[in-house]
């Protein structure tokens, strides 16, 4: 059943307002009529409703019967990505929202090639936000991962605690996943991955210093793009979310 | 230091040969040169070298020390990925090479839309075995993917009693990887991962027959091309290799 994502604001007790270009998809695209079935999404509860009224510019929904989502994962992960080269942001931010991550932030590291002006780079977010929200909705999220503004690695140590839980992806070295006994009950968790380069050590020694655990992914070496996406994997595994 | 695969019909006991595009490579655009060392790779052993005579077309190096390549995992895993849409079988095949896969196996089912005859397929096939060993190269493998030729379901069917353990990712429901014992001493694998449609009840239900372990990737309805990386990465790290 085709599934939007809607605003707090625009639900009543018993219709949901759909505006914008969804409105606009529905009829056109979807050519959906009245009468029909529609999954509407909102702070992961999702809506089952039929459709009341349709126009170009909005649809007017009856609220059937309301549930929690059920496909969101029973933790909170929040990927921080060190900034790749060319569009591989948009691949990440894709599957990392597929994948059920709530957030990712970018991060401007020592070796990060790519350097975007945080307002230069607003507008790529604008972008890399819409990319979130399609992924969310394809793949049946009950919420849409949010992507952060761009940050430098040294407000990422100020962030650390506030976790449960900070893996730090070190091609330099670290434990398995499936050794860190706490990732089994961690509720709150933060993940950071590396872009092309890796990482400084000086910047794993902080992140160590500061409470993060070194992970390592593996002898093999995967690119930066692949690593997220190998580790959320992982980490939703071993949380029983996958 | 810059690693390339070599053909085992040129390596003697105390050098190596390099030819074709590799030659022109390490000589133009890597501008190496005499003396520079240099990891050749045959057959999970690497070879460390040191070259001794360089031209546009061949490169010989002397070795220096040969050991068993440490990056190579101690599963075989061949994955069989149903046919997707578009080019997303480079991005399956780069993916799982870099994640340790020993081949990769298009399969028509019956959901494919994409349905390439096998002639016209085989010459992506040699495009896609160049993003395997491409992939190989960069992430450190000691062995080069194969990329299969493209088979049918039924074809499958019958590979299945080859394998220690076969899964078959099924959306319309399975068991969790964590959950099969088996998984934790297979050592040679097998993974089906359909396309975008997903498995018709019947080809799940001739796999199960036939032997093969019906599993879930979640709750989260993951795109064809992300399920197989995701998949990988879980069995790697169950296995020991992540």
């Amino acid at each position: 059943m085709p599934r939007f994502f809607v605003k707090e604001e625009n639900i009543s007790d018993d219709q949901i307002l759909i505006v914008g270009n969804d409105a606009g998809h529905i009829g056109r695209s979807l050519r959906m009529k009245i009468g029909d079935e529609i999954t509407l999404c909102c702070n992961n509860t999702d809506y089952c409703c039929k459709i009341s009224s349709i126009s170009d510019t909005a649809v007017v929904a009856d609220i059937l019967s309301k549930n929690k989502t059920q496909s969101e994962p029973g933790i909170s992960l929040v990927l921080f990505q060190a900034v790749p080269k060319s569009d591989k942001l948009d691949f990440v931010v894709q599957k990392a929202s597929e994948l059920g991550a709530v957030m990712v932030v970018p991060v401007l590291t020592r070796r990060c090639v790519s350097r975007p002006d945080k307002k230069v780079f607003e507008k790529k977010r604008q972008r890399l936000q819409k990319i979130a929200e399609e992924a969310a909705k394809q793949s049946g999220r009950g919420i849409i991962p949010e992507v952060g503004e761009i940050i430098d690695i040294k407000e990422y140590y100020e962030l650390i605690e506030g976790f449960d839980l900070n893996l730090f992806c070190y091609e330099g070295g670290g434990r398995r996943f499936c050794d860190i006994e706490t990732l089994k009950i961690a509720k709150n968790i933060s993940l950071f991955v590396g872009s092309e380069g890796g990482f400084d050590e000086n910047e794993a020694e902080e992140a160590s210093k500061r409470g993060a655990i070194l992970v390592t992914l593996g002898k093999r070496i995967l690119r930066c793009e692949t690593a997220p996406i190998c580790a959320i994997s992982i980490i939703m595994n071993i949380t029983g979310n996958i």
